[in-house]
């Protein structure tokens, strides 16, 4: 990493502030420490603040991926029904967790940058037969946002529990998880948060942790099982297995420092951040994969045109540059490129970044004009 | 913390090196940078060396508790028989692994302290009615530490899996998984290792693979399916889960430190740790709580006096001098403390607990001559 300067605008990990580093960096505490057990009881507080819920924060060691099996591990049963609304890569992932826990797979399957139609989820829930429905925030996949407000209002009309994936939302996109009725909701550390990856969090409300006590079987994992962690989570000085010390109290840091700015500004900033690099990509003369009106404001996924070699644009951008943006993920390999802006970064980063697939591009014989799509990025950030 | 400059000796979290800690401070790099991505095999490759076997490493976000459930999850198939040896508190947890898994557990309980006696556990495995049998390297409620090269011997003679929890083991005690005929090995990052808490790793060796591989159902679980992310261990540019990225060059640091100290060196070193404790308190009058020849090298629990009030002596070390010992584990509180003393811990730190030790017992009345068990640790250091 040369220098450690490097521009990392994957769609996480994402830039972790040089405070949560720091954070990091301290000595590890005893797991029963006044000092440790205070300040993960504080990012337990902060999580359900930032969840905009009033039922119980999880925050485990694991990956994001391990809090979609402890979804489904937990409120699901063997044989139970599962609606599945796919619209990328990681809606489609749903489909294995359900799959490897005995449940039967249903799903409502859209086209990759197509936006989740409502009406076509209502009909489907309008049986009734399902014990939950699993719905991505912002599939990092295609760059897209679905509308988990308008979908949330389905939740009046069906017992079955609103499951949401908010790994590349949350943090950087509106997510109120009661008044949107949503049942059960994850991320990971390592995207909006502004965190190191390697911390799973998700919140149950009451109807969904009452759906765990009731359940007629226990689950069929072990570390996952949620009856075993609620008392920790309920008072952080028990014991089930050690949790992640250092971790904790970086992501502790990232919550707080997303608390000192404020939600709805960060929501905001990254509104204007998405409009940036609208803006700029448009500008380029490159279209975008994600429907219109559809946009996360997380990430930007542009259409590679005709003729431009991306691995060859994203091999400058990085050696000569060393800015690292991603290619596209599963079937849209060399159809796109992903662009992560969120959490910690700054207008500064995102001018830096289009400026160096501009002179990438430039170097390569496609952009005539240096200076066009920064400027329209710059247009938008001058106005906010 | 103060001013940071506390001792954590508890039997883990333990003190991580400021090398580790700076390696975890530095700006998180892409999950499929080369850097990463290099600094990720080689952490493979030192983590097999470590184990002392050619099988396959893994290496998840999780903690120590993950790597048990990896093991039943992965090797044992529902309704299979498996055999727990249990000599302490984390010996009996396996039971409730098996449980969940489906299992039909057997066990061979010793008391709390007691070694495990081999020649039962031959007789048990002779009916080769078992998938696989559990052992603990050293288990941390009661500072015993088993005889895993004899037990190793019996493999021979069964077709049970030899599956060892070594979470407070390896790093700081002799372990050659192959020589010793270990099927599958675990540990956490937290203990002898010297790194934070929050990873987990094991090592499965050929036979243990093909058992994966000849399965006839799949495991139950998704996030600790071990064929999914066999492909990343071996080649770790692939994609299953975001890896802890961070916290996966915090480890490689402390890999890289253990294999410049050299294994040996290393093992001697906490063999004289063990000795210098003991003989601390012994000459304190003390006794000693694990069955005499069996002590774990990495921590030292001995037996606390009628009389003495041993949460007011650990407060007293807290409060006064700073330094951080376990107390007693389950049934063992009030009965036991508990002193770690392994991974970055140096001689000084040692000498600095006891003398804190026979301080705070100074002052609750406790010690007549202030430097006797201090003297006797360091008699044993001298001679090192």
């Amino acid at each position: 990493m040369k220098n450690e300067r490097e521009l990392l605008m994957i769609p996480g990990p994402t830039i972790v502030s040089p405070r949560v580093l720091r954070a990091l960096a301290k000595p590890i505490l005893s797991h029963v420490s006044n000092e440790f057990v205070e300040g993960y009881a504080e990012a337990l507080s902060l999580q359900k603040k930032l969840f905009g819920t009033d039922g119980t924060p999880f925050l485990l060691a694991g990956s994001g991926t391990l809090g979609m099996e402890a979804a489904i591990a937990n409120l699901m049963e063997r044989g139970d029904k599962v609606l599945c609304v796919e619209n990328g890569y990681f809606g489609e992932k749903w489909e294995e967790i359900v799959e490897t826990h005995g449940g039967e797979v249903d799903r409502v399957r859209f086209e990759w940058g197509d936006a989740v139609d409502v009406n076509m989820v209502k009909e489907k829930l309008g049986s009734n037969e399902y014990k939950l429905f699993t719905v991505e925030h912002v599939d990092t996949s295609t760059g897209i946002a679905n509308d988990l407000k308008k979908i949330g209002e389905l939740r009046k009309n069906t017992d079955a529990l609103y499951v949401v994936d908010s790994v590349c939302g949350i943090g950087g996109m509106p997510l109120k998880m009661d008044e949107w009725n949503i049942d059960y909701c994850l991320t990971g550390s390592q995207k909006a948060l502004g965190a190191p990856p390697g911390i799973s969090l998700f919140c149950l409300n009451d109807k969904a942790w009452q759906t765990v006590e009731k359940r007629k079987s226990p689950p069929s994992d072990y570390y996952v099982n949620l009856k075993r962690w609620k008392p920790i989570m309920d008072s952080p000085k028990g014991y089930f297995a050690t949790p992640a010390t250092g971790l904790v109290l970086g992501i502790l840091e990232s919550l707080r420092i997303i608390f000192e700015e404020g939600l709805e500004t960060r929501w905001k900033r990254h509104e204007v951040f998405s409009k940036a690099f609208q803006a700029g990509i448009k500008a380029l003369g490159w279209g975008n994969f994600p429907a219109e009106g559809h946009n996360a404001h997380t990430l930007t996924v542009p259409k590679i045109p005709e003729g431009v070699d991306d691995a060859k644009m994203r091999t400058t951008m990085y050696q000569k540059y060393g800015v690292i943006i991603a290619g596209g993920l599963g079937k849209l390999g060399g159809k796109t490129v992903r662009v992560g802006h969120m959490g910690n970064d700054t207008m500064n980063d995102l001018v830096a970044t289009l400026g160096a697939m501009e002179m990438s591009l430039a170097e390569m014989g496609h952009v005539d004009e240096l200076g066009k799509a920064v400027g329209a990025m710059m247009k938008v950030f001058t106005k906010y």
